[in-house]
């Protein structure tokens, strides 16, 4: 389920209209920003997306000079898998995803440090990146996802175990880019995002673990601490390594951690919600895609643990043995079970007490607005997508 | 073929009498240390023994507290990987390997800096370590290979995902732990080691790629490369980090990479000398092992090249499909006609100037044959083993 979080935010195809409009992130807009000036402001999405092009166009030089010094074998998968070459070796146009992560870098140094540090971060959003294509190279392998930014997966064309290899590979290019980063800030980000790095390999051991669990093993406490680890550690890494590049104290890098993960968090219930209740036509998977698979996602593992009848009636429904196809009317039996049990309510409320909770760390380490702007705009963005 | 050499380096076996004695390392030591004194030198292995318990005595601790600090999932995994517990959690006195890289990182350091260099070079030998178990942990996925260390390997107890993700939470630690080393040498050994993570990924793809080749489609320079970047980059890199924390130049950093790639690719050779003519009783496999698997080591593409009326007849018997058995008689006669065709003498002859080529790098950064004593030691242990 993390998983469908990763593919969203990578995925190619721009936010229509938001499907869900958490209470508590248009409040916590307000709190933090809007109610300070009346100009139209990042709710739109405009801002955002200007934010995510801007750091595309400025780690993208930085990721292909790290990737161009790969010996050719793991240059060609990694090429691929960034979408900037088809598997013979010809160049590509196709998008290397949405850039939410090195964006978050680089608005984060900017709010805490201005410009100068927004410049000087952008080898470690480029770190970043990495860091996260690492991740999904090795997560498509094990989750034997065939599909990634509407391509076959880089395993599915070139065998696991290169698609190993050049994870292991992008995870030392990361790695390597701090360590050559004269910075003072470069040795504190490099171990951060070493800590994070095994962090996410923990989220995905869960994600895994849970997944092969019968559905009545599962408790609320431990998906929303796998989601956390999977999903938003990595966001909340990001924000704090912006921070560190800012120069600022313990305090404000701890908060802008907190904002990072509390918004990754609102962002994976939002998605979990989209996977079961969104569009097919804007979604582009089919509808109940997250049923069909009885994924242990965050509102159906809320709505087994609610004790309510409906539960139950959910539980022998997820452990029945799913071998014969399920048809719309099945799904959309789950899921209306799903909503009954409460599901759909509990992570709609979550979510926007994330983000509640996201505005109020962003509100203490940043607490001019007009400099909070960026990580808002980008926060809203990842939590009002409707695809 | 790379992977024997990697099983040896870190088999617990005690080596015994030398099966193979490479006329040039014998040489080599002569030339560097044996001539300027009379004493018992390395060559007897003891010296070399001392280095490596007081290397596994020195890292230890450190790989113990950066395992500790792994979440549960990750720690277990890792712990049954190192050998120091058991599948179910409990304690294991099992040996982790036999020390070889760290022992290179604190005898460089100790070679040019002293007692002082080696003490402050702790840290980076023991991430030095972790890398190596990193990519026996992926190594294993790859080429399923069921044992290590004389236990099951950890993706045939914990399954693909696990073993996967625990590699990439070593590779993540071993960064992390230079990451926090304030001596002023751990970025440039942390840029050092992530290079040599690359190259160490394109090395497993060659040998991957290798194996798959028709016999004719190998090169002896392309095995050589596959070589070099599997085996000889990391014990390069092991000694030119030590070299780092000494403190010295950029040549003496180069001199001492080249000493341990040059001992490395000796390693190789005499390690698939072994796996063809070893002993059984000594190397505790199977006879011909690696002629049973058809594999391409370097003295098999050094017959299959010499164009000799032997290289055809092998050519054909390596193309033949082996779904049949080999009895002891075939597997002899394999053994047979790769001599008949030069590669035993081949192998050995280029592990001997291997062993030339490493002690001239030796003699030119550390020109003292005492303080070159330690590294001399370990290079000589690591190609005069007769299992």
């Amino acid at each position: 389920m993390g998983e469908s979080l990763t593919e969203s935010l990578t995925d190619s195809t721009p936010p229509g209209a938001a499907l869900l409009r958490p209470v508590g992130a248009r409040a916590g807009r307000q709190g933090v920003a809007r109610q300070q000036d009346g100009r139209p402001g990042p709710a739109d999405g405009h801002e955002a997306e200007l934010l995510l092009a801007r750091a595309r166009a400025a780690v993208d030089p930085v990721l292909r000079e790290a990737l161009g010094t790969l010996p050719s074998s793991m240059r060609r998968i990694a090429l691929y898998h960034f979408g900037w070459q088809h598997a013979d070796g010809t160049p590509a146009a196709g998008g290397s995803g949405k850039a939410i992560r090195p964006a978050l870098v680089l608005a984060s140094a900017a709010a805490l440090g201005g410009p100068e540090a927004r410049e000087a971060s952008v080898r470690a959003a480029a770190a970043v990146e990495l860091v996260h294509n690492f991740t999904l190279l090795h997560d498509d392998v094990m989750d034997r996802d065939a599909t990634r930014r509407h391509r076959p997966t880089a395993w599915t064309v070139f065998g696991d175990t290169d698609a190993i290899l050049a994870g292991d590979a992008l995870q030392a290019l990361a790695l390597r880019l701090l360590a050559e980063d004269p910075h003072p800030a470069a040795p504190a980000a490099a171990a951060r995002l070493a800590g994070c790095v095994v962090e996410l390999c923990a989220g995905q051991h869960a994600d895994t673990a849970l997944e092969r669990c019968r559905p009545d093993e599962v408790t609320l406490d431990q998906v929303l601490a796998m989601a956390e680890a999977k999903t938003g550690a990595l966001l909340g890494t990001a924000c704090a390594i912006g921070a560190l590049y800012a120069g600022t104290g313990e305090a404000d890098v701890t908060a802008l951690d907190a904002f990072g993960r509390e918004a990754g968090l609102a962002f994976q219930l939002i998605d979990d919600v989209i996977g079961i209740w969104g569009d097919p036509d804007r979604t582009g998977k089919p509808a109940g895609a997250d049923l069909a698979a009885r994924k242990k996602s965050l509102p159906v593992v809320a709505a087994l643990a609610s004790g309510t009848p409906a539960a139950a009636e959910l539980a022998a429904l997820y452990e029945a043995p799913s071998d014969k196809e399920d048809d719309a009317e099945d799904l959309e039996y789950l899921a209306l079970t799903v909503e009954r049990a409460g599901g759909r309510d509990w992570a709609q409320n979550q979510a926007a007490d994330r983000m509640a909770r996201a505005m109020r760390q962003l509100a203490r380490a940043v607490p001019d607005p007009e400099a909070a702007g960026g990580l808002l705009a980008l926060a809203e963005y990842v939590t009002r997508r409707s695809s």
